[in-house]
């Protein structure tokens, strides 16, 4: 017997920034000269730090001797980093991870559908609407999705929470006592892609302790914590009753620049057990089957980040970007948009003039100034009449960003109205 | 709904490296002076040559600079390097490969069991005995492998094909005009691992003819290829009709020293289809929901490989191996074991003395001499009885190893029988 995987074709559309490369692709063929403003994919602009370059070229020239030279590494990272990451990234926050915690990977997009793998089947998910596509597609393709409801604008077989303007773009916590209580794996992202929204210990305690009554199984995803500029959590353990519901994925590629290096990694407590296993030891094994380890010259790079030096470099970059989302939010604003994110987060989310649809304005703002955005829809139905904008650009084509508006004579709402 | 993926629990022990790493370290606690000669886990221990070293350093300092950074690469590989790999590995052997069936990945592991993902869940695995160890339990945790069945020492789901003696250690072709003829996907991997066996243009013909009749699909993973002395195969698609029905799978990690560094490739040509469907397309559909791509320095590494300096450096040091797999060979059968492979691969898969238990004879190697080997009833039930040597070690270990051998008394059949 041989068949293809069925869910494929229960996929929506395409990968929505594939899609996104496509339209600009095309529009650069027929303007070539045009410069275009990125401010969609949410890719860094900034080159590596010194101290990152340093550790980097250190660790290529040991490749380079036969005494120094490291084949595979330890499946689950090298004990340098893994350490460095426990000491800095929790362990400063009063937050306790033991080594066999911690999984070092290519970046949180693999294990954030990787970690699927883990569960039964029919295993029920729940995500955000709007919500980084990832977590979606990869429940779909296993088949564990259903199918899609136009109605609706959300699969059958995932439980949805709007994210709206009334509740702040936080998702509103179920009732854990209710008979049809939702139970499952939850994908939590914050501070939030696409919408820049952070949440507060409180909000986050009572998903925490919904998880806990309810067996469900929070997946964490806080890449964007290196942008939190306000007293929150920066991770899940920061909340009591976390270890034994809570898996959390950590990315370097906002943190540090690693888009094009590729590092993360995942936590998952040994606390945290479903039917009687450690999920721990599950991944464990999984890792050790599916996955041969990070690049030894990247994860001296990680560890680079953490050291006195790297810290204080990578924190000026991570301010740079925030300045951008300062002046993307106060120009925006000025220009009549409502716009929230981009105060602990590199994402500003933005509502389109008079709620357009989204990638009629993604169209339009591309066609009159050359502005590439993320049309809101791509991230769900509680998108549409949205569009995420990425502070990862240069601190001069923020500026140039919010003049080209002006030129193009877009505006929002608010002026209007 | 929440529950463990029950398929994990069906997997056979831990995993083969994992578990020979275990051993390894419990005897050195044991004996902390002592010098282990490791021809067990297929790591390489030469250092990478120099025009990649090169090629890296140039890479780390383009991402120092806002110029010349690169952040998300192309999904699938960038563009210098996927040319570098159609012209040099099969341009130059008269194989048609296009850009668009090109898949860089972080090594043959991830795409090896991520490939399942295209197939629905009924669809059948056959494998060879002895086998990665890989391409089973990944079939197993994806529910793909049925049950162990301890009579037959294989998973009831999965189809079998005895690799022994007496057929030179080659999987017989089935009869695919049989009525239950298998239908499925089907794992070769030549030159093999663990028996270091190859195989000729007319054997590998057979297969593909027999995956055309019947609908099958190969998954030929041919990671090794860069170990063929003889005029063999370098790719299934040097094979008339491969490209209707063969996946290929290729990685540095052997051909130059990889393993730490993390590159490899997939091969889909546009003209498999399966239930109408191009399984490229659904690929590049996973790879982009599933996968961010590789490092862009491990990438530029890659492509200095097939430099014209960096191709003659890495030759140079697949002929150090091969020296070694040359020295080990004569000297195991100088000490009275039956040896094969080794030729055309870094492998050597040698009978234990009077068909001992594999992992006694680890254990016994390991005890007497400080030589890790890999027990061959690692690699399946077809593997007991034998254990796999590396090549991969220095010039200087594999001499010392067999000296050491001579030291502890240990011998094979031959000489006694």
């Amino acid at each position: 017997m041989i068949g293809i995987n069925p869910y494929f074709g229960r996929l929506r559309g395409g990968y929505l920034f594939a899609e996104i490369a496509k339209r600009t692709e095309e529009y650069q063929s027929r303007h070539p000269g045009k410069e275009l403003i990125r401010l969609g994919i949410g890719d860094v602009t900034q080159p590596l730090v010194p101290e990152v370059i340093r550790a980097m070229h250190g660790a290529v020239d040991e490749m380079s001797r036969e005494d120094t030279f490291r084949g595979y590494g330890p499946y689950f990272g090298y004990d340098f980093l893994v350490r460095a990451i426990i000491e800095n990234d929790y362990a400063k926050r009063g937050v306790t991870v033991t080594e066999d915690e911690v999984f070092v990977n290519d970046g949180c997009k693999s294990d954030s559908s990787g970690i699927l793998d883990l569960f039964s089947e029919d295993t029920s998910i729940a995500v955000c609407d709007p919500v980084y596509p990832v977590y979606v597609d990869a429940a779909v393709m296993s088949g564990r999705g259903g199918v899609f409801d136009e109605k609706t604008g959300s699969f059958n077989h995932i439980d949805t929470y709007r994210c709206d303007a009334t509740g702040g773009f936080l998702p509103t916590v179920p009732d854990a006592g209710a008979g049809d209580a939702f139970r499952g794996v939850i994908f939590l992202c914050f501070p939030n892609n696409p919408t820049g929204t952070a949440i507060d210990r409180d909000a986050l305690k009572a998903w925490v302790d919904y998880a806990n009554r309810t067996d469900s199984v929070i997946l964490y995803d806080s890449a964007y914590e290196a942008y939190i500029t306000e007293d929150l959590p920066h991770s899940i353990y920061e909340i009591d009753g976390a270890r034994t519901c809570a898996i959390e994925l950590r990315s370097f590629s906002k943190t540090a620049g690693f888009t094009g290096v590729r590092c993360g990694y995942t936590i998952i407590p040994t606390d945290l057990k479903r039917d009687g296993t450690r999920l721990r030891d599950l991944w464990a094994r999984r890792q050790a089957t599916r996955f041969n380890g990070v690049s030894y010259i990247t994860q001296r790079a990680a560890e680079a980040v953490y050291s006195k030096v790297g810290r204080r470099q990578t924190e000026g970059v991570i301010r740079y970007y925030l300045e951008n989302a300062r002046v993307l939010r106060q120009g925006l604003s000025e220009r009549g948009f409502k716009v929230s994110g981009g105060v602990n987060a590199p994402y500003l989310w933005v509502e389109t003039p008079e709620k357009k649809n989204s990638w009629a304005f993604f169209d339009e703002l591309l066609e009159k100034c050359g502005i590439v955005v993320t049309p809101g829809s791509g991230f769900g139905a509680a998108g549409e009449g949205y569009f995420r904008v990425t502070a990862f650009g240069s601190w001069e084509n923020a500026g140039k960003a919010i003049a080209r508006l002006k030129d193009g004579g877009i505006q929002g709402n608010a002026r209007r109205g």
